[in-house]
Order: structure tokens, then C-alpha cells, then sequence
């Protein structure tokens, strides 16, 4: 029997499955780099963060919700992959003065990772005439753009001149 | 004896040695993502990037020069991780109408890792007083970002009408 040919609908679930499992990844990591941080301000970033991302795993729940499925994440290489490289340079910069300045970037990583996704998903719901599903998606990707513009901005201000 | 204690430069040289494994993976990637593309627009943009990916090395092999140190890279999950979903993307979407909507958005989750990178990379590099290694990433980035807009219209536009 023929493989049943894949549609643009496939891969949105997909996709949906890979950020569901991703953020649930980025939900357990986020505790663990503000605990590492030293800057007050960068572990109040993430505690704020991990706020964020919790309404943006029960908006995913919403559009699996749409879509009539149950909400279940697929493992994501990348994120593994992401988060890993994060683990890996908090114990190799631990108790180093770059220590924040590696924190940050390993953070603007997984929010990068996050925008890249998110805007995918956003394109292809309203290619699909998922109109509600898109809007969620932009609200999301909103707050994840607004991350990495304040991370972007303590890593060129105290944390890196602490470090340098 | 104690660990000697890590620096801003440690972890620059590190990040250094990241992307520049990265870039590597990314020109030996572009290739099959090319292959595989049922667009030719698609194709094209892959090969322009594949050139451009091959200047942002030389730049890289700059920045290890300005530090006296060899051109080395260092084994980076993320880049794999993100590399190897594409790979099963092509696999599991191949004959799909929705394969160039997936391998665009695998292209995109690759330029988004190379941004986040180059620009702690410029961030440090500024805070280092590298002011040439900044221009360089300055330069890189610009491609990079200018690369993920183009992906972003095309994906807007032709490939998912085709696909949906």
C-alpha cells in the first residue's frame, strides 16, 4: 500500500508537537539558569520567563484543542541539543565572571529557537484559514521576541562589562 | 591546584569554535536541502547561501588569526540537533507538497542558531575592544538576518500556497 501523501496540515502538527515538547524542555531548564545566574536581574528574566512560558504551553494546548487532538509533544533534537550546550558551559564557566554572559547567550539561543518555530507555525495557520490558532501563535512570538530583546540588552550593558 | 579561572575570553574563544563547527555542518547541509528542494527558487537561494556560508568561514579563520589561535571547531549539539530534524523532515515529507515548507522552515531554524550566535559573538567582540572581529560578525549577521527575511517571504508567499 502507498504511503498517504503528507500535507501542509502534517507538518503543523507536527511542528506543534516539536515547540509542545520543546517548551516543556525550556519550562524544566529555566529554574536551573536562574538558579546558576548571578545577576539578580537576569534570575528575575527567567523566573518572568518561565511565567511566559507556561501560558504559551496552554495556548499550544488551545490549537492542539482546535485541531481535535490530543496535546503531546515529538522529541525535538534541537532543543535537546540546545538546552544541552547551555548545561554543558554553566559547569564549565562556573564560578567564572563570563559565567552571565554564557547564561544569556545560551538563553537567546533557545529564544531564537522559539521565533524561528513560532514563525513557521503562524505562517502556515493562516495558510491553512486557522485564523484563531495564528493569532495565539503571534502572541507568543511577541513575548518571545520581547525576551530576547531584553536579553540582547543586559548582555551589551552590566553583564558583559562585569565580565570583560 | 585550582581550575585557573575562565574568562570572557574563554568563553568567546569557545562560542568561536562553536559556530565555526557549525558553519561546517551548515555548508555540508546546504547541498542536500538544495537537492531536495522542489522549488528552484528554493534551490537558488540555497546555493547563494552556500557561497556566502563559505565567506563567513574565511571570516571566522579572520577571527581565530586576530587571536593567534588555530582554526578549530568544537562539536556543537545544537547545530546537530537542529541539522539532524531537517534530515528527517526531507525523509519523513519526501513527495509531500508540504517538503519545501518544511525545509524552508528547517533553513530558517538554521539561520535563527547562527544569529543568536554571531550576535553574542559581536556583543563580545565589542566589549573585548575587537573592534575588527565585531565588523566581521557585523557583516555575517547582516547575510544571516537578510537570508532568514528572504526565507520568511518565500515561505509567505508561494511555497505554502502551493502547499496547502
Amino acid at each position: 500500500m502507498a504511503k498517504t501523501e503528507k500535507t501542509l496540515d502534517d507538518l503543523f502538527l507536527h511542528t506543534l508537537k516539536d515547540i509542545y515538547y520543546a517548551e516543556k524542555q525550556i519550562l524544566k531548564a529555566l529554574p536551573k539558569m536562574a538558579k546558576n545566574a548571578e545577576s539578580e536581574e537576569l534570575k528575575a528574566a527567567f523566573e518572568t520567563h518561565r511565567e511566559q512560558t507556561q501560558g504559551q504551553i496552554e495556548r499550544l494546548e488551545e490549537v492542539f484543542k482546535m485541531l481535535g487532538k490530543p496535546a503531546r509533544g515529538v522529541a525535538c533534537e534541537a532543543i535537546n541539543g540546545i538546552i544541552e550546550e547551555g548545561k554543558e558551559l554553566m559547569e564549565d564557566f562556573a564560578d567564572s565572571p563570563a559565567l552571565d554572559a554564557g547564561i544569556l547567550a545560551a538563553a537567546q539561543a533557545v529564544e531564537h529557537y522559539e521565533i524561528t518555530r513560532y514563525g513557521s507555525l503562524r505562517t502556515w495557520a493562516n495558510e491553512l484559514g486557522m485564523k484563531d490558532a495564528a493569532k495565539l501563535f503571534d502572541a507568543t512570538l511577541k513575548e518571545e521576541k520581547d525576551t530576547d530583546l531584553l536579553l540582547s540588552r543586559m548582555a551589551e550593558s552590566r553583564v558583559n562589562v562585569k565580565a570583560a
